[in-house]
């Protein structure tokens, strides 16, 4: 498996591949492609003989000078299990330390039992929020009406 | 009117107002929260009497040292022509020149006749691109199938 950086022209392969991956949900608003042009050195994808099979899209933050933030992350259905999510993170916090930054952000729905989970096992905590789903502590209302959202930080070494 | 910061809790008064100014285009997923949280201090809103009536998230690019990027302007369809728009990319312009960089850059449709005619009114110019689209070069597929765009550069003095 290869790693490496995005592109501006990974756009147009990743961005179907979202709706795909997350089984037909229109996601891909979710990552226009300036993301791709602005924040490239901080973003990867993943391939296995030159198919795309991840990417993680993150950035610097610019308003919290030790932070760094990931938007984005996306592993092939028939690839998980793979460790593929584990190395591309783990690119993404060389990359923020390299930058001299310590902590690491992102944020996800109480209903992705698997995501917070992995996020868990990747040694994120859990941001105490304003309510509890499930035995987990959200931010109700936090990306909108009905959009209660987990904040996760981890700490890095 | 006052420009001002955007702030974190702004995120849930601006973003019902993005889908209800571009006429009820589901637009909103397009201004993911993280814009309010991790790009602030290059993002604005207008409000008058307490009403925000317009605002701008702009960031710093990571990838391109002198460049800056706005990526989403609303006003108030029934405050145009009140020279809010002008203030809002003024603001954007100082605070891009304070950070030592002097290139702004934004994107918009073909179709937008009204956006590719204000960014010229402002001093923007089209970057040439690989095709044409009634006598303006554009970039074929840049947001994907069929999502021609249009793109800007203007040169801070």
């Amino acid at each position: 498996m290869d790693i490496r950086l995005v592109k501006g022209s990974d756009y147009n392969a990743i961005s179907p591949l979202i709706n795909e991956w997350w089984g037909g949900r229109q996601m891909s608003d979710m990552l226009p492609k300036l993301f791709f042009v602005h924040f490239n050195e901080t973003s990867y994808t993943a391939e296995i003989n030159g198919e795309i099979v991840g990417f993680l899209i993150g950035f610097l933050s610019q308003s919290h000078s030790d932070e760094a933030y990931i938007h984005f992350v996306g592993v092939h259905p028939d690839y998980r299990k793979n460790n593929i999510g584990k190395k591309l993170y783990n690119e993404f916090f060389n990359v923020v330390k390299e930058n001299g930054r310590n902590i690491v952000r992102c944020v996800t729905s109480p209903v992705n039992k698997v995501s917070i989970a992995y996020h868990i096992k990747m040694g994120f905590e859990i941001e105490e929020g304003n309510k509890e789903v499930d035995g987990v502590s959200v931010f109700a209302n936090y990306d909108g009406p009905n959009q209660d959202r987990v904040l996760f930080a981890k700490k890095l070494d």
